[in-house]
């Protein structure tokens, strides 16, 4: 029997697993969506690298340090290459989560990023930042364990590592051009809000896989709450985004609401087994505002360029996610269930040390990097877009045959037939 | 051994509820695609406000009066926001169902409906009209069960309930402008076939978790077989569409063929578990032609301006799924299994009554929102379309370049420059 | 307790059913992503044909011919239209496995075949090519399976099937217009890099289902690694071919880099069970210049005009899948582990065997579809785009918006009150 309950675990974690690595596709159409058509391209590359190149370096060495024998509850030092590791399953889904750090970061620093240093982010990431944060949390034998911080499924572990390592980027490689000027900030709108939101909603199903599968068992006395919370932070999330933007701005904003469903399920994700429905809905009530002001602050007092919004969305949410575990637990340890303020406490010291770990490691990776290659792109190569000359192609027919007509001067009329009707591509170029 | 089985069903439900989530990304590129570009990113804010704020008062109330303990057969009263409630798992599954109803209304009533009055059609669904309908026939309490209706997985409860209040909404509301005219019926594009077909192929997907799941259980003697008819209803209605269409107006319509997978599967989801595979087949094929003059039906004799075709799709297939389980049943009651026609005749009463409480209370409950707030937006918002106004942004890069080049007079060939050339958007407004 | 072990593997089963179905919108996406807009609703409706056709024909005669009683090893002779079988989840994940080799060719013919010719081949492949094939090598009682032969998940039996369909069919139909002329070979580039690449995630997502589930049956001893594998082939196909391309080109190559995941996936697909992780990454690896280089030698030297590349992915990559096996092999067989080379003669035989057989048959099919319906669409339509003459609608509104406009020999300025601006849709025509 206990072989039978092993494979139904093993289902569940798969399940899991799958779920994922889905939301790698979710955080590639979100950032394109949300980001300019001339660097569509270049986004959906970066993301296929940090899954790819993530998940490679995490099973030659981030697993190792993450889960590896400790050294004094601050690295792991054993299993390279799974040397000595038997449970496959355990680690592919621990693989998914670790490309998801580097994954934040690439949104932030959209646009403007030479791909050969974000790829040396994405090997500083999964090969040592998250993997230590990860080992102090979740390895069983790390020093925040020990002290008894909560952090189920990775409010802190993986969206406040990526987000701080996206803030330190974003902040050394600087604004995209024309973002600020003349004392004002522009703002530079995504180029398509129905990729952004197919993003959103698969972002938001490959969560339950993120929290439900964090269980490891397939226990129906936790697993159906976890999906009950991460559902219902995430629908707080968007009710609340709608109301506050409705207030503050005048309308029900589009790209706002599909990052507050996101707030709402970062918000849920270190208590989704430790508060109860209510709890969950409280979460992302609150998620949805600290979001806003959260992206205005970054943008408008820090000056700090996120294109999509991701240092609020994983940081500042994070933060609320973690912290909110020590106000609505209802194990006994959340100050509204009478726990005292001995858990928000730990949290904040795990918060703390998070910042502080990730920040430094991110800052010395990034300035090793510069010795090697630039961190960003040319300012020519930012004006005409990163996709054509950095992948030899633009994302979409239309801005090839408008460009191209015009090369040729061609009248409107002769360049409308180019749309549906006659061969509807310049062959100039052979490959 | 009763708990592994335990855990095995909790992952088929949990699989189920993560597929009916995701539907909702279905319907909202469905929708989406189906519609104008200058009304995008509404329906997608609508599609979200619908599972998120639905799912929310279906936590509160509506499972309460769905599945508490029932009053005369006819309503529940006990368990509000889950009070006394133990299964979870059965709870998050059902509330993914609910919202489903309030989204067939919001593709009906698309590109003209004040977002306001359409979040108030969304609580009164999901507080009231759905779990009443629920209630009558899936609590196990209901005056409809006690008749002996079968409606395996909701092509009655959630499909019909949709399309009747998305019926009478949408007659309500009237008719999009240009719509109808001149006595013309003129046609009104969708913006993207691509993204509706992205969002049939996602609702197929989840329709297996949609009927898979309302098994509750991981049972090797019904689940391959509610699989496999629901592919295969679905497979036929798309043959069929393809056919009918090419015979009807000479080519396989584009977006009649994508709803033809829709309509195949509104109509086995009443019979999912009670019929053959051939059964499924025939559910199917009937479904297209049935969707195909009920498109027209609607459109041109009813003149109910219906822009995507939902209450075709869910309401006459809908009837059709729960009529055919009368005539398809394999379990000894089916009319061509020599059943005779009793669950034929208790079919249509369950229908009827359906269609009676529904087009009552939404009926009602609209003369009572028109009181707070306008069905529709102003003639201008419309003609200018809903994003800009209601939600700052346009859905696509293309719309913003296109229109501030021409507020600035700029040259064809000086527009084409914004297009993945220089800094492709203006600059001129800071949220 | 063999009763829970069997929902549980239904479970498994059903999941990776649902995940292989989903890999038809993966197919559709990467398809209409990587070809010309104006045949985009073409592509679409051909791969719902083939999902929903094919499964059809497949239920019908397909079934039986694979799995069936066999005559001599090399054809299934009973259980037409499930005639006597039992295991209906069997039948319908396989059912979802039979439509892919006719999916593989749709992309290989894009944009120049004729619909009805097309759903010709969908009829042949899923009747009578695909299951043979599948008879030699999974049914139990094949001449291949007797000699040994393996191919876990079907890089054989599905892809390399699927590659050499597409390519006789490819040569026969002739290459698009433009395509080669003057000497040159012309690229013809795709209208959406996003929607490929989007295509590309799904099917990857898929793959998890094709491969893992193909284990029927979720024991923990074999379901993670095969996991992983699937995983990090199709990792390492990203990296070798970012890499790859910029050494080769000069510039991290979009198209190629999407389609090097896909190169890793059908390389892992026959030997996904049988091989370490650091096997399934020299797959990947070496997957990826076979693809680059396997794209050009047919484009460039064999003139096969195969827009989405699915010859070079399927084909190449899914004869070096097949071989791989006999290197990598960790049971015995794997000459790089001291197997020798009996495996690998085997797995040739096999290759050679299919290519044997799907080139005659589908040469043989395609004769005779030729004497009833032409292969392609003429050459006005071809020019024209195969959206609006077919299916009466183009893929996008922004294409109706410009072309009508031009018919009305309105302004620039005037056309540009089309887009999200005022009814943005002409309404010359009544459906």
């Amino acid at each position: 029997m206990e072989e039978v309950m092993l494979s139904v675990n093993l289902v569940w974690v798969m399940l899991g697993t799958i779920l994922v690595f889905f939301m790698h596709a979710g955080f590639a159409m979100v950032e394109a969506g949300f980001t300019r058509s001339k660097n569509a391209v270049n986004i959906i590359m970066k993301n296929f690298i940090t899954i790819s190149l993530g998940g490679i370096v995490y099973f030659l060495c981030g697993y190792a340090i993450m889960f590896g024998d400790t050294a004094g509850g601050f690295i792991g030092t054993s299993g390279f290459a799974l040397n000595g590791v038997d449970d496959i399953g355990f680690f592919i889904f621990q693989a998914m989560f670790a490309a998801t750090g580097a994954t934040i970061l690439s949104g932030a620093v959209a646009e403007r990023t030479n791909i050969m240093a974000y790829t040396g982010v994405v090997v500083l990431m999964t090969l040592l930042v998250y993997p230590v944060v990860g080992h102090w949390i979740w390895s069983g034998s790390g020093w925040l364990t020990d002290l008894g911080f909560v952090d189920f499924a990775g409010s802190t572990v993986v969206h406040l590592t990526g987000a701080v390592a996206a803030f330190v980027a974003a902040a050394m490689i600087g604004p995209r051009l024309g973002k600020y000027g003349d004392g004002k900030v522009n703002v530079i709108k995504g180029h398509s809000i129905p990729l952004g939101a197919l993003g959103v909603f698969i972002l938001w199903l490959g969560w339950f896989g993120f929290n439900g599968a964090s269980t490891l068992a397939a226990d129906p006395a936790t697993v159906p709450g976890v999906i009950a919370n991460t559902f219902f932070a995430a629908a707080a999330g968007v009710v609340a985004t709608v109301f506050y933007t409705k207030f503050r701005y005048g309308h029900i904003d589009g790209s706002l609401t599909l990052n507050g469903a996101l707030a709402g399920l970062v918000g849920i994700t270190a208590g989704a087994a430790n508060v109860s429905i209510i709890g969950a809905l409280c979460i992302g009530l609150i998620a949805a505002p600290l979001l806003v002001e959260g992206v205005r602050f970054i943008e408008w007092k820090l000056k700090v360029d996120d294109p999509v919004g991701a240092i609020a969305v994983h940081g500042i949410c994070g933060i609320w996610g973690t912290l909110a575990v020590g106000l609505f637990d209802i194990g006994g340890q959340g100050l509204f269930y009478g726990g005292g303020i001995t858990l928000l406490g730990v949290q904040a010291i795990g918060i703390l040390a998070t910042i502080a770990w990730v920040s430094v490691t991110v800052t010395g990776g990034l300035f090793l990097i510069k010795l090697l290659v630039p961190l960003r792109v040319s300012k020519e190569e930012e004006i005409a877009g990163l996709d054509v000359i950095e992948h030899g192609t633009p994302a979409y027919e239309y801005q090839e045959i408008f460009k191209s007509s015009a090369l040729r001067n061609e009248s409107f009329a002769e360049r409308l037939t180019h749309i549906g009707k006659p061969q509807s591509v310049p062959e100039e170029h052979v490959s």
